[in-house]
């Protein structure tokens, strides 16, 4: 940690017509500037893309999942080897969930799809047994049976190193009802507190934890929870669980909630990546996002474009296969300096794994770019335009 | 193509003990000290690394094969993206083979294995037929019938604009015999004509043609091939074809050929990639290489090292697994530099991409590292010293 680093979180500007806001987030590895996006390393590594190629990505800050580090290669391990930062090779601010996240969405039979209300897939459940010491599941790595705590989430995090980190919670699918999500938000907060007080316990000002809301698309739970949050002494405060399947409806939940968090710590929105939700969400007041979208849609071809149709293009399509442009006109990334929709087109095809790092470079690069565009246009107060001009 | 820009070919020094010599390779797009290895971008791309990132670890020149493109985006296409260099934003020199070497090794049923004397794989053939006029087979994306010529393989690689480019041979299997390998060798001088007449009708200055020397394992056949490059107004000579299957038939062979090659001319050995094979292959006189196995061997875990065992270490290998050193003490490359062979591990474990491209930049680099020690030692008549300090 550097001498005299330290958390910190102050407002520069709020837009005139409405929540947005802009910020510095300052942690023991560097400061960055709010609204950000945050890019996933789930197990300690961006796929296809190396940590400079992130950086000249514009790119401020990542996070990593504790859920796989946990099982592979363990939080131990990466402690041995003096924690994520050095051994993944990111010297930036980083953020790591309590891993409650994907040990629920396995739980309830599906990932993050099932959390976001669109299927509820078979499958035999990974998730063993949740009561009030915490929760039980099955290594995805090898079937053993793994137990996580509240502390433990804590002692883990804490092994990892990262500069944010989150408490454990219980995460509640889209399609649970109003009685199990008030207790599951009451067990999360009864988490909270042991957590917290785990923290504390062996805090050294190195890492800074973020509560976290819970209470599905119930507005009265939303709010009694950012309140629980509000009422002690959290860093930040995330919001989780399920945010309903649209834009629509991920806007209800967090206007639930951002009339009652504390108006003076940073707000995560967890696993929104959308180029609309996001917008949306800045207008409500977050700071923060993350999602493995960037990477994940340049796995299948897409990209993220300004202003584009569904915000995005699909460099498989055969529309692509002469086309001498970039993928983006406006773009400044590497991508775009160098190469053609149709050389894109034909590594796609060829399954050359350079047509995933090339797509993926583009994709963090126009995210940052957006979360840039947005802090100017915060400052500016013209958030609307802005929206305008990256939603087709 | 640089105002000014031409071939050339001139030799520096000699080794003192024996046949190695260095000297600089002038291509319109630069010029290059050899010995040098060339890195193969098979269908345009080097796997799992961007252009930027094969500079940074030292590449003077690539090559890309021709049988893969005229497939797979099209010769025509490529040419109507400007050629090879503007499509894969590669601005260095760059080879094209003639193609004739995947359409044989697929003829034979296999592919580089073969022709090494390696296996006889099952499997219907994709070629369809060798005539006098050239080569019919089928092509491996769409089933469609492809024909290719002498003449054929000369435009092809036109359209693809690589600077170095090859003529079209029969490439012959280890295990064929003597009267097959005559005939074949007959055949491939006549191809060979035709290859320089089509070439010298549409010289325009911006690519250079190398004959290349067939005779399987035949050592008067090797010479005659051998006199054949020699007496014709080739740029290159390119030894092609069966080498054996071990360093000690491979050396055979060469020295079968090296005393009636063509002495003022680069001479190019095909396929070769193995640190104890280059070194033998330098001591003999030879200037440059290619081979896939830098990178391919990266996608299996695999690290080149100085002086381990067998060249390499496994990285997937549980050893591994709690090593906080780099891959290579004493290399100076991106990887080396941020990751340890423990995180390396894990990467691999994880089936993170990310692995693919930080160890095969790792591999990149020993290859141009061992080059680049390679050219030194000639200059100071250390050869033998540094054959010893790389193979253990």
């Amino acid at each position: 940690m550097p001498d005299g680093a330290a958390f910190g979180f102050e407002v520069l500007a709020r837009d005139p017509h409405g929540r947005a806001r802009t910020a510095r987030l300052a942690t023991p590895h560097g400061t960055i500037p709010t609204p950000a996006f945050v890019f996933c390393a789930t197990k300690a590594a961006i796929k296809g893309v190396t940590p400079t190629q992130m950086r000249d990505a514009g790119t401020d800050i990542i996070l990593a999942n504790t859920y796989h580090l946990m099982i592979r290669p363990g939080a131990e391990r990466v402690a041995r080897f003096g924690g994520l930062h050095r051994f993944m090779g990111w010297d930036g601010p980083m953020l790591t969930d309590s891993g409650g996240f994907q040990i629920f969405s396995m739980g309830h039979g599906g990932v993050a799809d099932e959390i976001k209300g669109r299927r509820r897939p078979a499958g035999e459940s990974a998730l063993l047994r949740v009561g009030e010491d915490g929760a039980e599941f099955r290594s995805y790595a090898d079937g053993a049976k793994l137990f996580l705590s509240p502390e433990g989430a804590i002692q883990v995090q804490r092994q990892l190193g990262a500069d944010l980190i989150v408490v454990l919670d219980e995460c509640t699918p889209y399609h649970v009802d109003r009685d199990y999500t008030a207790q599951s938000m009451a067990l999360t907060h009864r988490w909270g507190d042991r957590c917290l007080a785990e923290f504390r316990r062996g805090d050294d000002g190195r890492q800074a934890l973020y509560g976290i809301v819970q209470g599905g698309v119930y507005p009265d739970l939303r709010r009694e929870a950012a309140a629980y949050t509000a009422d002690r002494p959290f860093f930040g405060t995330a919001l989780g669980g399920s945010l309903g399947s649209s834009t629509d409806q991920m806007r209800a939940v967090v206007s639930d909630c951002m009339p009652y968090v504390h108006p003076d710590r940073p707000v995560h929105l967890l696993g929104i990546g959308g180029v609309g939700d996001i917008l949306a969400g800045v207008a409500q007041g977050i700071d923060t996002f993350d999602c493995v979208s960037p990477t994940r849609v340049a796995r299948h071809g897409w990209a993220v474009v300004k202003g584009a149709p569904n915000e995005r293009i699909n460099l498989r399509n055969a529309r692509f296969r002469d086309d001498p442009g970039p993928i983006d006109e406006t773009c400044g990334c590497h991508t775009c300096a160098g190469f053609a929709r149709g050389y894109l087109h034909h590594l796609i095809k060829a399954e050359e794994l350079l047509a995933i790092t090339l797509v993926a470079i583009h994709n963090v690069f126009t995210m940052n770019r957006l979360m840039r565009e947005i802090r100017a246009a915060i400052h500016a107060g013209t958030l609307d335009e802005l929206a305008g001009a990256w939603l087709a």
